[in-house]
């Protein structure tokens, strides 16, 4: 098998009038600490054209999310088509919900384009004054997780102390501008000058840059009333640093532990503090919210339409760059969202 | 200042016809790791009959626990009198709820006697089939702890995969068999080959001596069908074994971490599983379930009469005895609920 973001065109000799080829990622191995590109290859398969009650779909926009790093620990997903969600367009339709041109949200991974029976897509309730990228990062599921975390999980009250970690990544910078927006006091932590400034930017009352602070003292020094709720991205020194500062009854729901995603990352050893203070931490997924999906697409909306909420993409370009797109998120380089853009 | 179990007479002079004398132990320094008998003064101060509205009340059973070497980390509570709660008996009383004769619940910490308005004393609803004991140990405040963490907090459900760290002391080994009364398979964690055998008696499904096995293979052994509930005393090693071992959804209420008290343990390093499993980890206390006080209080007494729940103290004799007490909770001499016996 190549490596790398070489093509692997397999069984060419099938493609015929009705049948398309599509490239995809797969991941090729199990990654030693960050990824490389050598741990990915880039692979052409047939794709047909669908039967009876299927869609074929055009892949738009792939969302490139740090929980991935996860699933490249699993030996079942080597080999395999990788990825996650995204948008994508209906180019072919013998299916009665999804009418050709349709936009629609999928979770189908790194592919240019696949037939669906429908069960996994879902029409996209497009605000046509909203860029499409919002679908996948406001939007989207992590939006939702920004939204549930703190109003669900942590049950965030107005006027709390906040800090979130990973704050100028995609979830954390919607999480710290929602909490703005719930009247908080928010401290967000991030590892370059560049995030740096777009945190203070987006009104952020005190902004860590970690790699220039030492976490621990810094935290302390931004937090002078303590933190009621920690979003917690990075875990590691960053949650022990968070525990110090938590008051009593303090909430830390657990989006993701980033610093632990390629090792173990650094041990946590603060935890007595939880039974002094009586605090929760609390691991969460997107679809733990189905409660609130209408209020969280109403409030976003409207945050996206007055200018509350600002996002910001690392947009990558072609199916090709879905390496690039996965270390980029690893290695600190990504602001925001970030994605690929496979076609228009 | 004298140092260790001397005794040193504060204010002699004063003792009078209404004057008594009392022992207390204090703080006299923080530990530097484990605490040793150093760390401990024994002083005897006055104590003045009661005013009105006022009862004397004379220690009968002392409680010793763990979450006491927390508080010694605190350098206000150096110089001071030191300790928790007990039992003990109306000396003398001008105050018109508590009659003379009558045992009362305090927390009024390692003294002899004391005076008291009334405000921190609790008339005892005593069983009179059950030993005084018991007070201290099922029906008190760590069986209030293992019964609210467990119900409360876990929202333990029957049949569910248990596991009990430090499951011989006073909390663990009423969380263990309450668990076990709820129909559930219960896998317990304890330091000695005396301990492992109490808790096979106690009808643990399997015991794991955490000082002979290595605690994460073991507890992966133990649990074949993973755990739901982690019922947390001791964190470090402990935590991250349970947390590879944890079911979706699973909860671990944390009613201590012993491992971390007397410096800062083992670190954890396996947190990121949160996420995956949507685990909770909460810090909880003793004073959390007021809502469970008559179901524990009814449910507890039953199960001591029935002998479905067997306790089982170490009890030291006389207040000296009170730094020896502190420090066996910590060399992992005591089995079950530490007391000391002051009078009788």
């Amino acid at each position: 098998m190549s490596r790398g973001a070489t093509v692997c065109r397999l069984n060419p000799s099938k493609m015929g009038r009705d049948m398309h080829s599509s490239k995809e990622v797969r991941l090729a191995r199990t990654p030693a600490g960050p990824p490389t590109k050598a741990d990915f290859e880039l692979v052409e398969v047939d794709c047909p054209g669908p039967a009876d009650g299927e869609a074929l779909v055009e892949s738009l926009l792939l969302s490139v999310d740090p929980f991935m790093r996860l699933r490249m620990h699993e030996s079942d997903y080597v080999g395999r088509n990788f990825g996650g969600g995204g948008v994508g367009r209906v180019a072919v339709s013998r299916h009665p919900d999804f009418a050709e041109g349709a936009l629609v949200r999928h979770f189908a991974g790194f592919r240019e384009r696949f037939v669906s029976d429908g069960r996994a897509l879902t029409l996209l309730d497009v605000a046509p004054d909203l860029p499409l990228e919002v679908q996948i990062s406001a939007l989207g599921g992590i939006g939702m997780c920004a939204y549930g975390g703190l109003l669900g999980i942590a049950g965030l009250r107005d006027g709390e102390q906040v800090f979130v970690s990973a704050a100028a990544g995609a979830v954390g910078s919607l999480a710290a501008q929602i909490a703005k927006i719930k009247g908080c006091r928010v401290v967000g932590s991030t590892g370059s000058d560049a995030k740096t400034d777009w945190l203070r930017e987006l009104g952020l009352d005190a902004v860590i840059n970690y790699k220039r602070e030492d976490i621990v003292a810094a935290v302390a020094a931004a937090t002078p009333d303590g933190i009621d709720v920690y979003f917690e991205n990075v875990g590691g020194r960053h949650l022990d640093a968070a525990l110090l500062r938590m008051n009593p009854d303090g909430r830390i729901p657990v989006c993701g532990m980033i610093s632990a995603y390629n090792d173990n990352g650094s041990p946590v050893t603060g935890l007595h503090q939880l039974v002094a203070k009586r605090l929760v931490i609390k691991g969460f997924q997107v679809n733990e919210f189905p409660h609130l999906q209408d209020a969280f697409r109403h409030d976003m909306r409207d945050w996206i339409r007055s200018g509350a909420i600002r996002t910001r993409e690392t947009v990558f370009q072609g199916i090709e760059q879905v390496p690039d797109a996965l270390i980029s998120i690893f290695n600190g380089n990504s602001i925001g969202k970030t994605m690929v853009r496979v076609a228009d």
